[in-house]
């Protein structure tokens, strides 16, 4: 959560963390986005986040679901696709995440958060996955994919010690939940341009970076500095 | 919880942090000051800051109390003003978290945990709140007010980048808590010269920091070597 | 959590961290070892860590404790007496900690995770919880001391300013339970290399830093660039 409030605030974004059902109905309605993160799932904390996500939807505004481990046992597995069913306006995992997604069945393999799939061997299942589901998919690896169903982009910014650097995947996700919350109607280009970004800044950091540490401090001192004309330049999406 | 921690370290505090019922009656008394964080509440949370509170006055134990988002939501509001009335030593907010609790109502266009309002903008309204509730009250800003409900200072240290890191208001307070442990009879003064004292680690921090995550690490890295005639020489605090 | 995460992640492991009942059955045995810190103890979180603990047991996955604050309060104590009767590979306090397990008894001047002992004050102490545990002990410290009830070793890498960071105790828990899972027939030697190599990466980013969080940051990147040559040449780790 730490991670996650840094960079967006250094995005520019404005940052309220909340998971008191009191407080979901009064205080969802002024947000711009809403983003849920399963990643310290407990028994209790799901009814909050199913609240809140039927009340983004009762008010017409995006949120952004990331199902952290979703494979790792079967109570996760079914809290997510729950959470699935009331129709994210996008959906980002890593490649293991989002084939136990599409699969339906809990990987036997998993390793918690961190994937043991490449993205692009989950680019059929994200299409498959989108078009069931209705919401933009995002695959993280090497290249991260977005696919609405239908047309597929990768974005190739970013280097591997990202992944040597907890919750970089949930602040990702985070960071689109703020870029979609400036265009709710262009999610596809707001969670590729957002994956950009994220992986560009991290570009920036690693020059700098001495191990995982320094990088996360770079990445973030990155994120703040970053312009229109930098991203312009150095954005490398493309269709796939 | 982790930047509250390390500040304290930084500045010489030994912080410990409980929440669990079953401890406080027990532990608080060991303390030297208890500080109060409402930002992750929840209804579950709340009768242990009570509780804790209750013990902190019944053994002469000074508490500190950070209503974060305090206008965020009704439960949320409530919970604060119910804190309030077991009289805090002292309550430190941002312009708007001290207005919410001044006015006693939810704020409409509330962000959360960050300000809709300039300190400045909150003079009257906190020295109406010291008076009302007998405790001292700290409103952070560009410039950081403190009022026993008689007296204002304001302490004009600190750097605009502050508000991009996520915690150093809650930081801050921690801070006025482990000023205050030192010496329970003068609460005004050592919330005055705690909030100047954090406010010049940051523009020391500053002056090497390429953006809010070097800040952050700078900022502690200067409250540590802080000595007492770099803040008699730099910290300004004066009357308002 | 956040450090914990990352130390892990530097050294080459891969963390999952799992505090829900219903995941705990399911996802444990797929681990390569448990690490329960009872830090964040709440009377709602007990029952998940001695599950854990239990699970471990039954599908001989070998598991750590740290058992933080342990002299704090009568129901910290209990629950890491009951958790310490599951027999962990391995326990790692401080001097107070281990003092107060040895004794079974409430610290009357307990600072919550800081120590009031030296860990050479401790070894007696230790010495006899091993035996009575059947548990592998080890005390941090200026030096940090080792033992199986028979041998202890002592591992003099570190520097002092790491006690000014939180969180790095449990840190060098976690690192252990990453040792031992390499090879849990060797519990013993896993533990003090696992210290001496923490502790070696404190000193190679302490030579650098400019406080506590410089030395954070440096201790993770350092720990990341550690080669094996690098270890054998400074490990301090002797007889005592």
């Amino acid at each position: 959560m730490d991670l996650v409030a840094n960079v967006l605030l250094s995005a520019g974004a404005s940052p309220a963390m909340i998971s008191c059902v009191e407080e979901i109905p009064e205080f969802t309605p002024k947000t711009h986005a809403l983003y849920i993160n399963v990643g310290t799932l407990t028994a209790d904390r799901l009814p909050g986040m199913m609240m809140a996500a039927q009340v983004a939807n009762d008010c017409n505004k995006p949120w952004v679901l990331d199902p952290v481990a979703a494979g790792a046992s079967g109570f996760r597995l079914r809290a997510c696709l729950d959470l699935l069913k009331l129709r994210p306006t996008v959906v980002r995992g890593n490649g293991s995440e989002i084939m136990a997604l599409f699969k339906g069945s809990v990987d036997e393999n998993s390793k918690g958060a961190d994937s043991t799939h490449e993205s692009t061997d989950a680019v059929a299942a994200a299409k498959s996955l989108a078009q069931s589901s209705g919401s933009i998919v995002a695959v993280s690896g090497a290249v991260d994919i977005v696919t609405d169903g239908q047309r597929v982009v990768g974005a190739k910014n970013g280097v591997a010690m990202l992944q040597k650097i907890t919750a970089t995947g949930c602040s990702v996700t985070a960071l689109i939940a703020a870029f979609v919350a400036i265009d709710p109607s262009q999610p596809f280009e707001a969670t590729a341009t957002a994956l950009s970004v994220f992986g560009l800044a991290g570009e920036i950091g690693m020059s700098k970076a001495n191990g995982p540490a320094s990088l996360r401090t770079n990445l973030i001192d990155a994120l703040h500095g970053l312009d229109r004309t930098t991203v312009l330049q150095h954005a490398n999406v493309s269709n796939i």
